[in-house]
């Protein structure tokens, strides 16, 4: 039995594409309706037939579904959701894909008081953005994190793992708040560290933009790729999930700290005992189905 | 016309493994010696055939030579030249490809006063270490920089040059410090934070070890990476280019910073201001073929 039958895309980008198209693939029969926001947007989506229906508004959009999956960045997520209150069926589970989970919680609750709201968080994605950049493989053995209010009655957290895994994903509960500490590690503070040195690398006035990128196979190309994910995005990201990051990128500061101390004392064996402790965690990434094998992330040679 | 006849590999590890491939597929002709400290790699080096002749020391391997590479940790090329120095011919020229270059220069010259030295660094590598670990086009498409003293003749750095080429790479000229600068950007600090964060992560108590492997596609796992790479040449690379290391970081550090004071006073702006920026970056990369230009480094999904 399916999950839903009525899917309600809001949002086309990346992830909301890669929804569209993951599901038509899995359950060829669910009807799907999707909203963006940017009429151009609505318009690839026509054209490239992302879903049976694109809706001229978000409250069209919603009528009639029984999920209704928010896939805009985490600051928006309030603002549509309070566009289509009115129009969504008293049945309907409200779910989004948003890296912040707290905070989309708030904002949905507070404009959707009644609603059934089970936010969720597919943690998959690549660093190019808009409706043309989804495909429908993204969530095969990624981890998709659900993140039920207390109280959420089993039955439709159940419909939407069912869902996901329909998708491909592998899905865990956990609650909003250690949701967001746990992405603060594996997703904000990488990020914001390779927004930065990217931003540090392309400030300097001794070593030039040219020097860099033609140098950047060294190390420095890895952190562009995650560097080039969407801003609007990423900004809300951070906003909203501020005290996760703060404390994560502070331990991080510390630590680094304490390597430039090892590096200026000369204090080989410690950097020594770091670099080889790092290697075991790539290796149970790896065996965990969690990266490529392949060197070098599989990239051509 | 070939740039040597004779090349003698000391150290038999991802790059090493990889020059004796590249020069033994580009050019057949040249007598190839290699040489390891570590006698089990000796043993590989010889069952995979990697060269023409495994030597059982370094001053056998040197002592019909025309080019002399170096391919060990920056911290051990003193110690190594030391012991090849009585027998190498007055004519060869000596080379590297460690990643730190005032560090080496001074540390051949000390020891081979007199040698026509050309110090080297192909800026290419995977996380994997090791003989086995090696491949021929690893240098095809890549820049490899040459830093010669000043007051070197032309004619070595032109015959280096050639070899480079012949290997598929490119080839840039500066100086040991400009080198040393360029690279604590483009490769020291990125992997000096790659390893840190790696480390921070698996040292968290809220977070467990297993959660941060799970939904390291958030990010995390690009860093996971190049904190995969080989710990001995890494801690040696960080002793031997402090100065610019350091001075890098701090940049780095003040950046993070402002960052983080965004992030707290909700500056969204500012935010978003550098991740646009930041995305030009990764397109000049994949557009001067530094990079692969498919979503996500081109891994399998």
């Amino acid at each position: 039995m399916l999950p839903f039958a009525r899917v309600t895309i809001v949002g086309l980008g990346l992830i909301g594409s890669s929804v569209a198209r993951a599901v038509r693939q899995a359950m060829p029969t669910v009807r799907i309706t999707g909203y963006d926001a940017d009429p151009e947007v609505r318009a690839i989506a026509e054209r490239i037939a992302l879903a049976d229906d694109i809706a001229d508004s978000a409250g069209a959009a919603v009528i009639d579904a029984d999920l209704v999956m928010l896939c805009v960045p985490v600051g928006a997520m309030g603002a549509v959701a309070a566009e289509f209150a009115d129009d969504l069926p008293a049945e309907a589970i409200v779910s989004d894909v948003g890296g912040s989970k707290a905070s989309v919680l708030a904002a949905l609750r507070a404009v959707l008081p009644d609603a059934t709201i089970v936010p969720g968080h597919p943690v998959a994605g690549t660093e190019h953005s808009g409706p043309e950049a989804g495909f429908a493989t993204l969530f095969r053995g990624r981890w998709c994190i659900l993140t039920p209010e207390e109280g959420t009655a089993e039955a439709p957290v159940a419909r939407l793992r069912a869902f996901w895994e329909a998708l491909g994903a592998q899905v865990e509960i956990m609650t909003p708040r250690h949701h967001d500490l746990v992405l603060a590690v594996t997703s904000h503070v990488p990020h914001l560290i390779a927004y930065s040195i990217v931003g540090t690398a392309s400030d300097l006035e001794e070593v030039t933009q040219s020097e860099v990128i033609k140098f950047s196979a060294g190390g420095f190309r890895d952190f562009t790729r995650i560097a080039a994910s969407d801003p609007v995005m990423w900004r809300d990201v951070f906003l909203n999930n501020r005290e996760a990051v703060l404390e994560i990128l502070q331990r991080l500061t510390e630590d680094v700290t304490m390597l430039q101390r090892a590096i200026r004392w000369g204090d080989g064996d410690q950097l020594f005992d770091l670099f080889t402790r790092t290697r075991a965690i790539r290796r149970s990434i790896i065996e965990q189905g969690q990266d490529d094998a392949k060197p070098d992330f599989g990239r051509s040679h």
